[in-house]
């Protein structure tokens, strides 16, 4: 039997919430057996880069990334979030390094290509380098990705930190049962959007496309979900929706099946 | 016999300035076997924290680090100049990881005491992890050191550029037949500050003594050959200083000896 591997993408309020990080950490190191973290941290980008003076464009809700704005993302995820949750980790006796997709060539993307948006220096990965990743689990190292991937000609672009985490676990699905952790503000997928109790349970495929058509899933929701079926249907044991208690036991959740 | 090791620093205009830096890559990837990079980063923070409306305080030529600084330090030596150099490196196919103190718990240090002055966030290194140094080493990872150190306790802290390279050469020494490198603006030490071309070629501690008293080595110059004999007297094997051209061959430099 493969090992299970647990890949845990946080975001949003849990990142810039210092007491939230730190209680969401103390959850994650005690997750047991080989473990990998992956960020993103929107908001922190665009106060810094508002304090600098540099506009922040957005097209339906995407950032377009100009070249100031990927000098931000760099400073801001590559740096500031990523290297400040590294110290945390160390401080609570947990080993763990902070990866850029250029560190040791971990994640390799190709440029979007324009179509009738450029969306600037905004990448999809196209490779994982698994082996550097298990070298450091054997390690029992943790991994901490930020989400930023890098193309083989070496050029930073900015990548969807759920693509990030999704693209990893598939990868490392080889070599490991993974199991794919998604934790942000809410509790799972609502019913309700109004009502932050209303979490559906499961959804598989068939409910899935329900949802959707029934538009219960919609703007942020809908690459989400996207990201969590990609994993499931490419060898992802279990994905995991939830808020900062999601690594607790008895966590309300949304489980993403076949 | 053993395995020879380079330890590369770069710092000043050789950082910031986009061709300087691609060309002295380009020597840097040519050297032959392992090798390790460390670099610095002090103006890019001046003028990002000046952006970002924090003031910058120094004191006899140093900087105090609040915890504005640090921030912004973190984000531009850490983010900003590390990952752009790993991602230069890897473009040149030279694989290569971008690390703080805190990464894989490589450089630990103490936060230096309130005496007259409080430096705020500033450490000194007290421990090098050599062991992950070595792993890296060993899959023909080239590391790229900020100088940026962490506490045992998980604190992020300002280090001296300079003493970082120095305190790695000084213990990867047990292992390895270590080369220390650091390069800057300046050809070597100058017997004339005026004249660029007045490079003294070796320096042995009898005469570092005589041009310290005659003033010729005098303020930034001041530590930085400190390091120098802290090295040369604590196991590496040579220490050459000079400038962007130092690693091309028959360059003009100053070497420390005993």
């Amino acid at each position: 039997m493969k090992q299970s591997l647990k890949i845990v993408k946080i975001g949003g309020k849990l990142i810039e919430n210092e007491a939230l990080l730190n209680s969401f950490l103390d959850d994650f190191v005690q997750l047991e057996g080989p473990k990998i973290l992956c960020h993103g941290g929107g908001n922190k980008a665009t106060e810094i880069a508002g304090k600098l003076g540099y506009e922040t464009k957005m097209v339906d809700g995407r950032r377009i990334t100009d070249k100031n704005s990927m000098e931000v993302i760099t400073m801001v995820y590559g740096g500031l979030l990523n290297k400040n949750i590294v110290a945390k980790l160390q401080s609570k006796k947990q080993n763990a390094i902070g990866l850029c997709g250029a560190d040791g060539n971990v994640l390799i993307s190709k440029r979007r290509p324009v179509k009738e948006i450029d969306y600037g220096y905004v990448g999809d990965v196209e490779k994982v380098n698994t082996g550097f990743i298990s070298s450091l689990l054997d390690q029992e190292i943790v991994p901490v990705f930020s989400a930023i991937s890098s193309t083989a000609e070496g050029v930073l672009l900015n990548t969807n930190g759920d693509s990030v985490a999704s693209e990893i676990a598939i990868s490392m699905s080889e070599q490991y049962e993974t199991e794919l952790y998604f934790c942000s503000e809410k509790k799972g997928v609502l019913k309700d959007i109004s009502d932050e109790n209303s979490v559906i349970s499961v959804i598989d495929s068939e409910k899935y496309k329900e949802l959707v058509d029934a538009k219960v899933i919609t703007d942020g929701m809908l690459p989400k979900l996207h990201n969590c079926f990609q994993g499931i249907e490419r060898g992802v044991k279990s994905v995991l929706l939830g808020d900062a208690d999601l690594l607790k036991e008895n966590s309300i959740h949304t489980k993403i099946i076949l």
